[in-house]
């Protein structure tokens, strides 16, 4: 048995230690473009900014630990060029020496991963202009910064550039985020990202938003970055992240099946068109677990998962993948924006009904000092509660709770299924009615018909109608909250006075009422409600009023 | 509709307010013995260490806003005397005015709580001696340690006496723990409270194991502990913590059915054996989810939980109580230690067959700075690996992993359920192989046999065996690692030269290997089951035989 792996960074790696670890008589190679294996792809932005302060530490593992550990033959610097599936053979060209040679296969797992993707730009070649994917880029652009940057430019604005932003500043740079959405963060819904565009303003990086680059000239000041708008912006270290796409030429040369976006086909077992060869990690198309949709989801944990299963699958076994979530998370200076499972424009467009609530809880018991605010969003089918996407942001406790979520999606557990959760409470870790209880409370109340619920955008839409009569609004907080500020067009009666003062509500219209964060607003529908009025509550109120102001 | 709740704090506070969302009609009374509602039991030691510096903090509401908001009709310093089932009414006493009368009731919801055992020593009743359980209690303590005290005994070394200690400690009292079992902690399975035992030493804060209290006496210095060793122990300041009693005077005078340890039962409905009179929290008994047992769990979460329940039901639902899991967490200084599930104790106790493993993972990536290690044990079915039971103990991180656990004991997931778990990965926040992930890995595969393991447990019970011959004990680690301590009688080969060392493996002998956390040891198993050894590894390695060697 002669297994070939061609890649030696998450996927590459993990599956050739799990193939040794099942067969000591297989004859492994590993086969890896660049001088390193297995390095720490998702620290090297904290490397350039400092944070990490030892280059070794970003090695994971080396060629000689592999080879004395694994008795696994791996061959650095070393290109794939292509692959003979007649033959079952590969030909490889070591980068150093020139030569190029064949070597065979029983199978084949290709984890050839992503590359950043570089627009044909003018001026995309002119020194100071990067991406960031390998130890190499890490080191050029660091022995840049070591120089003195004063003014960086990072292209696109999703997590590599987030990561990228905040250790720049660590090292003194003036930056400025240009992206061609008009949100960062794409996988997040867009009000979601509002704590994090705010977190930017109060470092002072810039953030230019609907922007492109168009060309990167040459000046004395070091580089001009001509955008869309016209406006110049100069910098001496570019930076462009703005995606990546799947390295799949080698497999697309083989005649093996490729997706729409580029990523290698794979079934379930992670066999490609071929099923000797299997394909793993940045370079495939997964299947997302909540729409169904091919999709490719650059991220090293279903990377490392994948890579373990296909050599299982490799060796004989017959192991499923089971498809991609899409969890992830951002951690900016001490902002925390996490995702799992399906946003709000992925449910749209797989024309999948959802309802969402908005819940902004203290991440642990608000009597214990230091707790810190959050804002959770989670996204449920309105029939059954099933649990379809989650999204976090704020400071501690982010993390726990969109991992616990990921796991409740994972389990396929309804929002019903929250109220119930069993979760570890002290005072410096949670509450005793935690924020994910919270969630299904307020989702459950909403689908039992407790806690009916009118989502913001459509109060807005609503509002902003000059054809049909506005609902009214009716801000339940107290007069102090409500002159601090409050949403155009609403009238402020304290749900305390709320049922002494019912004859001030008019009939025959729609009430939406609001508080801050939601729970007086729930109180105040439940006394309309009672009293005959068709009153809808605002998930999240005044709060999320907020998040979705700052986006308009 | 009339609804009488008796007790103010977490379940009685808890279902007032869900019974008035549903019902604006319902006359609700509520009916408090103390002067307080709804205040924050588990802040009450950290108030007294003056972490919390503000005592109307630990009031998470008060009689007047209960009333403004939810027109509830809140009563306190009111005894509940006694319940007439056939009247439907009960006997209140005003403990201010001396006043009793009668109140009637459509339901009735019995929220009684739990009260700290005192046992009857002698001089119990002396001044400084205390237990800690209402605000009251917590100013009387407060009060004396701002007065002055030098010396303070716990009795008990649970949850409360650990919280209590750290307190005393940063007030600058050298504090004495007792403990009558051999462990602390006794949720915990032993080994796992080991580093809470290194803390407290660390800490300089005393711990007796296997001794109890007999008596306490007057002295020129305050009082003195006599315990059942003969040791007296001066202290000014004593506190017992060892365990409460369900308060069940009034539901036992009522003549409603209670369980062997005194709970007040309950069906799923939370309705007592009358069904008009519900009950919830420290009062009641539960049933575990894990075992089926009737147990009891005196915990904020499942008593709120409990409440809301509770109140629908009153109101005409009919909701579920699902049983409780025990989800348990002590922050004691920096270290966590969180339970979820069942313990080895309570499966050997129901019989239930069971594996456990052990890993010590970094609780994020190693590469970036920070990372904290944890031990996390988790326990399973031997067949269809159905988690039952975890415990975590370490530093940042636990909690977030104790809370993955627990949703996935709620969901019925198995090990390898976990093994496919897809959580939110960047090095502030995990690993690409999470802990969880990791916990799957070596439970996966010794379910699958791919990676066979023995429990520390036999492997001391054979190496300390006259009779039989004892195994073959292998540690695989470095050579510098394996002289600064290894388990008695191992034999070193480090894993990266055992292919070529395989000539001194002994055959026909039991092979036990190990390592430092259980990897290498398994890479060494994999390697000798295919050179045709019958070789198991040490989950966990001599990180796990470190926890176990302090309890022994």
């Amino acid at each position: 048995m002669k297994l070939l792996i061609v890649g030696g960074v998450a996927g590459g790696a993990s599956a050739a230690a799990r193939a040794r670890r099942l067969s000591e008589e297989a004859e492994i190679i590993m086969f890896e473009r660049g001088p390193d294996v297995s390095f720490a792809n998702c620290g090297l932005p904290y490397f350039i900014g400092g944070e990490i302060a030892d280059r070794d530490k970003l090695l994971v593992t080396t060629p000689e630990r592999l080879q004395s550990r694994f008795r696994l033959d791996v061959r650095t610097r070393s290109n794939v060029e292509a692959i003979d599936r007649v033959a079952r053979t590969i030909r490889v060209k070591n980068l150093v020496t020139g030569r190029e040679y064949e070597e065979s296969f029983d199978k084949l797992i290709l984890a050839t991963g992503a590359a950043p993707f570089r627009p044909p730009l003018p001026g995309m070649d002119l020194p100071g202009v990067y991406t960031l994917r390998t130890l190499q880029d890490t080191d050029h652009i660091k022995q840049r910064v070591d120089q003195g940057v004063k003014q960086a430019v990072l292209l696109g604005g999703g997590f590599i550039s987030l990561e990228l932003a905040e250790n720049l500043h660590r090292r003194g740079i003036a930056t400025t985020i240009v992206e061609k959405n008009q949100q960062i963060l794409t996988p997040f819904d867009p009000e979601m990202t509002t704590p994090i565009v705010a977190e930017l303003a109060k470092k002072g990086i810039s953030l230019l938003l609907g922007e492109s680059a168009e060309a990167i000239e040459q000046s004395a000041a070091g580089l001009v970055v001509c955008l869309s708008s016209g406006q110049r912006l100069t910098a001496q270290l570019v930076i462009f992240g703005v995606g990546v796409r799947p390295e799949n030429a080698l497999a697309v040369g083989a005649g093996l099946a490729v997706g729409a976006r580029g990523g290698i086909q794979v079934n379930e077992y992670l066999q490609t068109s071929d099923p000797d060869i299997f394909a793993v990690g940045d370079a495939i198309a997964v299947q997302d677990v909540i729409s169904g949709e091919s999709t490719q989801v650059p991220l090293a944990g279903p990377a490392n998962r994948q890579g373990r299963i296909a050599a299982d699958n490799a060796l004989g076994r017959m192991v499923k993948y089971r498809g991609t979530q899409g969890t992830a998370i951002l951690g900016f200076f001490d902002r925390t924006a996490a995702i799992t499972g399906a946003a709000e424009k992925t449910l749209r467009r797989a024309q999948r009904p959802f309802r969402k609530v908005y819940i902004h809880p203290a991440h642990h018991a608000g009597y214990y000092p230091g707790a810190e605010a959050m804002t959770l969003k989670i996204l449920f089918d309105p029939t059954t509660g099933q649990l379809l996407g989650a999204q976090g942001v704020g400071g501690a406790g982010v993390d726990k709770r969109i991992d616990v979520l990921a796991v409740a999606i994972q389990a396929g557990m309804t929002v019903f299924d929250l109220e119930e959760m069993e979760l570890a409470y002290a005072p410096q870790y949670g509450s005793a009615k935690d924020p994910i209880n919270m969630a299904g409370f307020v989702a459950g109340g909403l689908i039992r018909g407790d806690h009916p619920q009118i989502d913001l955008d459509e109060v807005l839409t609503a509002l902003a109608s000059s054809t049909a009569e506005p609902p009214f609004l009716l801000d339940v907080r107290l007069p102090t909250e409500f002159s601090a500020g409050h949403i155009p067009g609403a009238v402020n009666i304290p749900v305390d006075d709320l049922r002494s003062r019912l004859s001030e509500i008019p009939s025959g219209r729609k009430i939406v009422t609001y508080c801050q964060v939601g729970q007086r607003g729930y109180l105040a529908t439940r006394i309309l409600v009672q009293a005959g009025f068709p009153a809808v509550n605002i998930g999240g109120g005044f709060k999320t009023f907020q998040l979705f102001q700052a986006t308009r």
